[in-house]
């Protein structure tokens, strides 16, 4: 009774999440080739109508869900509303709208910490107030990510997720409270440690899965990856090789350089001159690491290098001007033969003072999608992704987007830099480790392969024959969302490939690729199958094979040159493990 | 006793086959990185150098070689020069300068026929004269290729293989001298049947593996693929959907109409014209049916469409105009947004009238290496191949680069042409036969994915263990030419990536994928890896395993965005057969 009510609250619950928050409405497309036939126009209109439905549907949610959500939340606790209990929180916050139990224990925040997921008593902080989750996880709206908080606090990840924000959810949520944090704890101080050149690094979000802590490497959670086709600026995959540098938005200086340029004629320009002098542009873009997957490749054979398990990804609006601008104004000619390399230096440098670099080839750097982007997401580009200036150069691995950039040089060779010479070059699978290795016999990497993985399921999910609803999904940002049906696995992901060569199908199989089926793609609109910068998201629900008590799910995908995927490792493989992309499984048991 | 001194004679012989004919002299990469980064001009000379040492290298192979070989084809019957041997040769023929033997029967073509490939005693022509090749072809630099000509005429060889017109040569051949044809008899005449539309189709090469008469489709001879970098264009794989229309170069117009250049202001321009007004380039560019390796995906699965072995692929040289420059001239705008699709048609017509026709995008057309040819390979292009007129689209699939063209069209969608809506157009592998399809479900090809394939040894070839030279192999064009080792396996093919992606390298492997050696590459060194048009030649010597009774040989390729061809056809089956590109396997046999 108990499980089948918490099943249609759930599905109720669904109904409600299924909204996008803050980010640019996108359309969902049967056929993403269908779609590249369209003209913009038609295009355009149809995103807005969606938009509507959209946050209609969401409306809809609210008022049908969460009152019930509210109900089921039963015990009447209500009290008056108390500034303690919320304090800051403006008057038009919903916090301070709704009253909150005064009467309450008193905890530091290290009793919180002990309540964490897995416990058995499950607690998040909200602003001052403590609330035990434990009973509520099975009807949250967003599954059990809310478990990521648990034995901490919600509002970073309230913070991602506006839909929070109401005076229904605050309701539900002072239904569950325990008690108030010590407002005599003084708030937790990261405290700089002069002889740790990380020590200034900035605070990250604690979703974000680490890799490695000094310097910061973390992934997107798989689980949030799908609720925003633009990844949230906190949420996105962070691949740092040195300490993340002080930069001073006032002081900062790019400097252009070299071939075609001319000595003396080079120029340092400030973050405000580049804003004043030049039109601003934007590109919605991947950024993927050149070890994404690793961890993968490594179960095929040992490799070397940070152990990316498939989310050193993320999709992000940048807004900047065009690298291409700069160059042509400062008399850059672009069919200047001589010029074959544009060189690309960071203010992140190693023990030795040597800057972060890597180079791009000329002509992509003359390219309209290569920005120097000083904004991500419409926001300053955090101090993690290259703040105050990061060149973005979509289609190309990570490696080469050059973050806190102070360099641009123009060159007839590559980059002399380490990270472009011995390292992201994928050897044959013929060279072992132990071998001496010729790094010239391999170019460097620039455009990215095809790529493709799930974010949900996670592996050796448990799921029901007979309901499908028991997936950890939150909201996808697929806008022809509908309820998993029964006797269906619900998956769903991500495809991308280098070179802006457009996804124009991904395809899933419950039965380690005997079987196909076409998943549902969600694209970016403004962009065509040529050039196409931003990744593609999507989902599918594969029926249940009779009889079967293991799926060997199996996502592989198709870009605009027909390129696809390797099956295995077995051709790919390189000891750094670099480009990983061969299918990805994931294994799921069928009870029932 | 017999075997060994064939053996050393074969590989005597070799040395002198070991020159190329008629190409453009090409560098050997020991690795693509290397040559990417060297500067044009060093790479230049380096060519001259190798290309002086090559002739050096050939004319000691005549010196030596076959001087030996006449030894070889020891008895001497020889007679006095007669006119009546080698009618119409001239004064300077070497035919004309070596004695031939009057005193022999004379043969009608019916019965040289009989003397065919893998009959008691083999006979070939060559002008007028009648020889047994039997018991010279274990001792023939080219192998077993000569067979090719076995029962009939080696001149359409010959023209291809410059090396055999010295005197050298016409001596062995007049020692295996049995009779002359019979001068009385007509030369056999090609009669056109009015009923048939492909009565006016050109004569053929004989060594074209033919798929398909009437319309004439036929594959390079993968023995022959070797020779040459650039495909002569007699054995040019042909790939025609219609009869071969009759043009007659004076009267062939091109018509230019459509968005941009506006009703009224449409030209017709002759071919004369377009050389006269336009500045001529050249491109050095592969084409490759869309079906090419059907047969092979075949194995995997039934599929339609004609059964391509894996040699519907060629590479030549392209002399034009750039369609940009004409564009231009017209007054169209490079960055026209009405402007999306530039359709072509050929003077071939479908019985109801319909020409050939396809399309591709706007962008792609202003780019500099989209040409309309009028030379392949420095020669008027051949009647199979578009004279006088055809487009070259690098990097895309060949139905696009349309024969015999008349008509380039601008326009806001792509052509209405069942070429280009209901046909090239790769299918999910999860729709099946009997499905109705859902032609815009699938974008048209246009960049092929990286292909690559043995062309040596042939499937089925037996190997003896302790030496290699049972192998079919030809002069091979790459420069580094070294005698197989005892214990080896040589191995040779091509590799090619669309889009200009050049290929960065090949490997092979000798167990099926466990094992893998990268293997040597040829390319054009005037092309660079981000503009590579050309295809890639390889070679490799494989280590025979130890005890192995059977090698499953293996090749795939890596192209510059590190994308590489899927294992098998599991991922990517479509119904049509189209764009295989799975590893290519070859099984021999191990002798010993």
């Amino acid at each position: 009774m108990r499980a089948q009510s918490g099943a249609v609250l759930r599905r109720l619950a669904r109904r409600l999440a299924d909204a996008r928050s803050g980010n640019q409405p996108l359309r969902q497309l049967s056929s993403a080739a269908a779609a590249a036939a369209a003209t913009g126009d038609e295009r355009r209109e149809g995103r807005e109508e969606e938009h509507g439905w959209q946050w209609k549907r969401a409306a809809l949610g609210a008022g049908l869900g969460l009152s019930l959500l509210a109900g089921y939340a039963a015990t009447s606790r209500r009290a008056h509303a108390d500034a303690h209990a919320h304090p800051g929180a403006s008057p038009s916050d919903p916090a301070f709208q709704v009253p909150a139990r005064v009467d309450l224990p008193v905890y530091k925040r290290e009793e919180v910490k002990k309540h964490g997921k897995g416990s058995e008593r499950m607690w998040v902080t909200y602003k001052m107030g403590v609330y035990d989750i434990t009973d509520f996880v099975e009807s949250h709206p967003g599954g059990d990510k809310i478990l990521m908080a648990a034995g901490g606090a919600v509002d970073p990840f309230w913070a991602l997720y506006a839909q929070h924000k109401t005076i229904d959810v605050m309701e539900v949520l002072e239904g569950l409270r325990v008690g108030s944090l010590d407002p005599t704890e003084p708030a937790p101080v990261h405290t700089a440690d002069a002889s740790d050149p990380f020590s200034t690094d900035p605070p990250r979000h604690p979703a974000l899965i680490v890799n490695n802590p000094k310097p910061f490497n973390a992934e997107t959670p798989p689980s949030l990856m799908m609720d925003n086709f633009r990844t949230p600026n906190d949420l996105f995959f962070v691949r740092n090789h040195l300490p993340v540098p002080k930069t001073d938005v006032e002081k900062h200086r790019l400097r252009v350089e070299g071939l075609g340029v001319g000595e003396g004629k080079e120029v340092d320009l400030s973050v405000a001159e580049l804003k004043k002098k030049y039109k601003e542009h934007y590109v919605t873009s991947v950024v993927q690491c050149g070890g994404n997957r690793r961890a993968d490749m490594q179960k095929f054979k040992k490799v070397a290098g940070l152990m990316w398990e498939g989310y050193a990804i993320s999709n992000a609006k940048w807004t900047g001007v065009r690298l291409r601008d700069i160059l042509i104004d400062l008399g850059v000619d672009p069919a200047d033969e001589r010029i074959k390399h544009v060189h690309l230096e960071g203010a992140d440098v190693d023990p030795t003072g040597k800057p972060y670099g890597a180079s791009i080839p000329f002509e992509k750097a003359m390219s309209p999608e290569v920005i120097i982007a000083y904004q991500m997401n419409d926001e300053d580009i955090p101090a993690d992704h290259g703040y105050p200036l990061r060149c973005i150069v979509p289609g190309v691995v990570g490696a080469r987007q050059v973050k806190w950039l102070t360099l641009v040089r123009l060159s007839d060779v590559e980059s002399p830099s380490h990270f472009q010479q011995k390292d992201y070059r994928a050897f044959s699978p013929s060279v072992q480790h132990g071998e001496e290795l010729d790094w010239n016999s391999v170019p460097s990497i620039q455009d990215y392969p095809i790529q493709s993985a799930f974010c949900l399921p996670a592996s050796g999910t448990t799921v029901d024959r007979d309901s499908a609803t028991s997936l950890p999904f939150g909201p996808v940002v697929l806008a022809e969302y509908s309820f998993p049906k029964d006797g269906t696995v619900d998956v769903a992901g991500y495809a991308w490939s280098g070179g802006g060569r457009g996804i124009i199908r991904v395809e899933v199989s419950p039965d380690g690729g005997e079987t196909w089926y076409s998943a549902e793609m969600e694209q970016d609109p403004d962009q065509n199958q040529d050039k196409m910068w931003a990744w593609t998201l999507f989902r599918a629900s594969i029926p249940i094979p009779e009889g079967a008590q293991t799926m060997d799910l199996v996502v592989k995908a198709t870009d605009r040159s027909y390129n696809t995927q390797p099956e295995t490792a077995a051709g790919i493989w390189n000891i750094r493990g670099l480009l990983h992309n061969a299918w990805h499984h994931v294994e799921v048991k069928i009870r029932g």
